[in-house]
């Protein structure tokens, strides 16, 4: 008999479908390496991206030269623009505004082929702190309400170039689908004067079948209503509600953590396609008008899913999503992984 | 500069990118025949599906034989199932319940390769009616509260077959992509004591820029916050909640603007893949509950959307949508292409 379950936060449901059972191996895999010629990423291209906005351990080079280890670039191709006001306003019963936004380009290495999982701790300390000073910056802009980072691995999803990147997009709107986490969270605290995601992770901690890993500062698992097959969310165990202000010591803990989650995966997957998006607060500004209570009942947290089963027009139509793989079982055979 | 626009109905914004503009010959298009050896949905083929609920056009003969023009049947592999009590439970902080429901799945054609598109209206009516009757039928069930109904056509956009089928999928729970339109409707309705769908379409006929084609009886056009390159609804002109409660009368008028649309996406895309999901209104009892004025203020519809480009990580996260095709550029090749 397939389950109903219910996401606590935006009280979404999802079928677990006992039916359509899928185990790691019914998924397909992937090749690990391209060739990088012609790649606009790799060293010796610089010229091939916008000029840089940071770069990391270039040691005295000048900028947009080799030597690098992390480097930051405007997309050259964005969906929006930096610059110009921010000009809202109606067309008859319509709401537009022009595209105001950053859209940038993280990217995580020099070397073409050498993906997050197989980076060290100190190599992915470099792209979080990347994240961090990106988002600090853009927090400065008051026409900006949220950050959103993101990887997409993969051209299924939807990365169109190999070399290890990942992508910042500030945008003018608070995006609806972490509207619907803020506001999900405020009606639990209302309810309970708790934080919904630290009851969550107590819970998890408590039964532990979904869990997949724990550090000293994080915890990583399989969420209750997964939507996807593998779908895994990695939580500060200490209560905050925004990813830039992460400490210095707790930065270590998270690149641990990301490296092994993403070993995880793909030694039990396979090298999958993923996405993974950092879901955190809005900017400071916006927070004032609509989320007063934001500072105690927003979690913010890291959403790894594996491009493993293809959305079709039922998800799509109706954020109603079929998981042919209980989030029990996934878990548990990620825990057995050794990374 | 790329814009933002608005959806009125669930407040979801969406970038209208246009420095990554594309054009129609700019996606991929699909081989339109398939060999149609093995494939359980052909007729002499009857007893590779559970036995049929419904079928029309069958004169005379025995169930589960050839003959037929359009069969309906439970899905081989259902996401969820019909036997037993809804058990609605908790789990700890979590909720969840048993999977009850309906997965059924309409076969529209004997014909292996005979697309929606190249039927006649007369064969398309029969579709429509099978749609029509499933549902009143469901919504006899109090377990009940939504039936879905919608299309996956290609591989891409989540069919498993490629002989032409809908599927039906009757859920116990009102879909939260629902939820928000019906919950959308009613502010509009509460602010204006008009149905949005209604004011749109009243727009939309003013400035005719989106508008793909017309009938008597129905109206298609590229909403104004298109998601996706090409993206088209088809709405009733006359306000109806309720896709089931269709006249005969104006099932032909239906059957005429689906062919056309369907036949205009693949004369200007070259045979796309695509989804498309009837938005119609929740099942009685629950309305009773919830949407008390939901007769006024929402308009049942149908959304097709053609798969031309890939789902990243971003849109996942956020329900903020890339679209790098302006609604009124694919409205414009869409109103010239002749069928």
């Amino acid at each position: 008999m397939p389950e109903l379950r219910k996401d606590p936060v935006t009280e979404g449901w999802v079928i677990v479908s006992t039916e359509r059972r899928k185990r790691p191996t019914d998924f397909p895999s992937l090749p690990e390496e391209e060739d990088h010629a012609g790649c606009p990423f790799c060293p010796g291209n610089e010229d091939k991206t916008p000029p840089e906005i940071i770069a990391f351990g270039r040691d005295g080079g000048k900028p947009n030269t080799p030597g690098w280890k992390v480097r930051v670039v405007p997309n050259k191709f964005p969906a929006l623009g930096i610059e110009g006001e921010l000009d809202r306003r109606g067309l008859g019963m319509y709401d537009l505004m022009n595209g105001i936004g950053a859209h940038e380009v993280i990217i995580e290495t020099p070397d073409h082929n050498r993906h997050l999982k197989d980076s060290t701790v100190e190599e992915i300390q470099l792209v979080l702190r990347a994240y961090q000073q990106r988002m600090e910056d853009l927090l400065k802009d008051p026409r900006l309400r949220y950050t959103l980072i993101f990887k997409n691995q993969g051209g299924q999803a939807g990365a169109s170039l190999h070399h290890p990147h990942s992508q910042l997009i500030a945008t003018p709107v608070t995006p609806k689908k972490v509207r619907e986490e803020l506001i999900g969270s405020q009606r639990y605290w209302e309810l309970k004067e708790r934080c919904v995601f630290c009851d969550i992770i107590r819970q998890e901690q408590d039964t532990g079948d979904r869990i997949v890993y724990e550090n000293e500062a994080f915890v990583a698992f399989c969420p209750f209503a997964s939507r996807f097959p593998f779908e895994v969310w990695i939580l500060p165990k200490k209560h905050s509600p925004d990813f830039h202000t992460i400490t210095t010591g707790h930065i270590p803990f998270l690149a641990d953590m990301l490296r092994i989650v993403l070993g995880k995966l793909a030694s039990a997957l396979g090298n999958p396609q993923y996405n993974y998006i950092l879901h955190t607060g809005p900017a400071r500004f916006a927070r004032r008008g609509y989320w007063e209570t934001i500072e105690q009942d927003y979690h913010w947290h890291l959403e790894i899913i594996p491009r493993l089963t293809k959305i079709a027009g039922f998800e799509w139509g109706t954020s109603f999503y079929i998981n042919p793989t209980p989030p029990e079982e996934a878990a548990s055979y990620l825990r057995e992984r050794e990374v």
